[in-house]
Formats: structure tokens, sequence, C-alpha cells
């Protein structure tokens, strides 16, 4: 209906998530009709970052430099590390504002099922890191004091939990998870059954 | 609270229509994690169209031709066109599948507050369009021999919808405009007033 490089822009709009037929070309037309400098910028930053986005060689999330700016601050606590499945967990922490370690990011869980092994999700990374010691301080153990995990509360997420654990355990390290439960703010009334029975079991002494 | 590169991708995304904050920041995380390819088709569609699409020199519809596939398609009925106000009307038209004929895309309409005139909607071009003979048919006025005005029903759509209408009458043009009224499959319950109004302004006799 539309001439070939229109419908070209099209097809490759609905690769975005959350985009059907009908925004793509919604979209489309909005770019070539109102916004031709906005949709100039779009290609070039996209061809930018899909050249020189790459990961953090000590945290793994997406960055272009070699060291990420977290893992780079002097100003946060580096002997608390938070494992986490995706960068977006990352942002999603950091906006809530009280954690001040550094992030480690898996790139997803561990599923056996999909072929997803622990050297998948960067454990072997991971286990070098939790290995590492304070500079100058041999005998006292991982310059890592504690590690959060912050993996989904799903079936993967949750195995996955207890897989790094267990290897951080044995190294010497105190682990903890994230609590889950009712979200504050939330009504028990809206809340999912599963949700709801977890919070009984994890019930804490008041 | 990401790289620079990702940030600028996200502002980037964020010109997108009904693209905020959060979607720009999950479309960009999707893009880098989960679909690099589909990223760089994106940026090089994305500059083919805004390098090469233009404007049909006979409809005004987008496109990267002198003449669109749809005025260059002989099986049309070349004496009817259809002025609409964007290019996307043209597509929900064709969709529909019932009209035969030809074009002709104002890219707006008429609006004096907003330092819109005649011109600026391509009046001047559709002027000319409406003078052309048939070849080798100088005695049997224009080519076209039905407007069909299908404007949107709002303020500035009626007035431009009038100023056409009389401009093609002056011509000797048959004008027509499409109807306006509930939808086919519509509850008048839920139909707002402004329509049920004109719905019965325009009773047609049975």
């Amino acid at each position: 209906m539309f001439s070939p490089l229109i419908e070209d822009l099209i097809r490759a709009l609905r690769c975005l998530p959350g985009v059907g037929p009908k925004s793509a070309q919604r979209m489309a037309m909005y770019l070539l009709e109102k916004d031709r400098d906005a949709a100039g910028l779009l290609a070039s930053s996209l061809q930018q970052a899909v050249e020189k986005v790459g990961r953090c060689t000590r945290c793994r999330t997406l960055t272009e430099q070699e060291i990420c700016a977290l893992c780079n601050n002097s100003r946060r606590d580096h002997a608390l590390l938070c494992v986490v499945e995706t960068p977006a967990d990352v942002l999603a922490i950091e906006q809530a504002g009280n954690y001040h370690g550094l992030y480690f990011v898996l790139h997803g869980h561990l599923s056996p099922i999909d072929g997803v092994g622990p050297a998948d999700i960067g454990l072997d990374v991971l286990g070098e890191r939790l290995g590492e010691r304070q500079q100058g301080d041999e005998q006292e153990g991982s310059a890592i004091k504690e590690l959060i995990i912050a993996t989904n509360p799903t079936v993967e997420g949750e195995a996955t939990a207890q897989f790094i654990a267990e290897r951080a355990r044995a190294k010497g390290i105190a682990v903890s998870r994230i609590a889950h439960g009712v979200p504050i703010g939330g009504e028990l009334e809206y809340i999912d059954g599963g949700t709801l029975a977890h919070a009984f079991n994890s019930r804490t002494v008041l």
C-alpha cells in the first residue's frame, strides 16, 4: 500500500517491544511527516549504540566504556555486591536510591531446558570476582563482604539465587536475598494468592 | 544512570509518538540485549526513509518515487479524486477496499490561526490538477468528474472541505463529502452527542 521504503520502515519499527502494525504505521507517518530531524537522530543513536555499547568487564552491565561509571565510582561501597538479572534492574534499584554498593548483571537466569548454564550468565566471572581479595589484605578473605541476590521471584530466578548462594557461602561470603511480599502501599484485597502465601510464610517477628 | 550512548538512544526513542520514558528505556534495553540485528536494520531503514522518501508530484502522498504506485496504476478510476488530510488516511481508505479512484493528500488542513493557508496544503497543485483536461478532449472540461472530500469532521477539516468545494464547483466539477454519522456496528448508547446530532441533521429519506 505504501512505497517500499516506507513499508521497510514500518516492518523495522515492529521489532520494538509493544509496537504492533498500527503503532508502527503511526510512528513511521509521524517521523516522515512531522519530525525528520528526530528520525535522523534516532537512526544515528541506534547505529552508535549498536556498534559501541558492550558490557562492563567488572559487572557486565551495558556500557560503551571498559568499566562502567558505577564500578568506577569510588564513593560506592565496594564491599557490597548485588546480583540482578538485567541492566534494567540496576536502573530500578538505582532509582529507589537507598542501595550504595555495586552490581553484577547476569543477563538472564539459569535455565537448563533452554541450554542456559552457569557460564552463559557469567557465573565464572562472578566466581572470580568473589575470589578477589582486597589489596594488601591477603588474609582477610574476599573484598566482597555481602552478596545481595535480587534475581526475579520466578522458578528460574529462585533456582539461580540458590545456585549462586551456595557458591558464595562456600567462599565464606555472607549471602542475602531481597524480601518478597506485599508491596508497600498495596492493598491485600488486590494482591495475588502466590504473593500473599509467600508473605505469610516469610513473616518476620515484631 | 546509563552510559551516555544508551541515554542518547533512550532520549531519541522518546521522540516516537506514544513512547514515554519507561517504554523508551524498555525498547533500548530490548534492542541492545536481545535484538541488535533488528536495531541495525531499524537504523538503516530510518536513514533510507529520511533521505529518500518525498512526495508524489501528482497526489502529494509520501513515496520515494516521482509518481506513486496509486497514481501510476492505470486500473484505477482516474476520473475520481478523493481529498484527504494525511497519507495514513489514504491507507485507511485503501484498506476499506471499495474506493477505486485516485487521492490528493493535503498534509494538514486550513488553519489561518497557525498560518496555514491554501498554498501550504497544496491547493495550488490541486487547482492545476482540477484544471487538467483529458488528452485529445479539449472541449469536455476537467479530466476529474467527481471530487470526494474526506477531510476530518473537525472545525478546520470542515472549513477546508467548504473552501475546496467552492473552488471545484467554480470549475464545474461535481463535489461530494463522505458521510458522517453513527459508525456501522456502533451502539447509539455509546455514541457521543455531537455525532448523534449530526446523524439526525443528516438523515436520509428511506
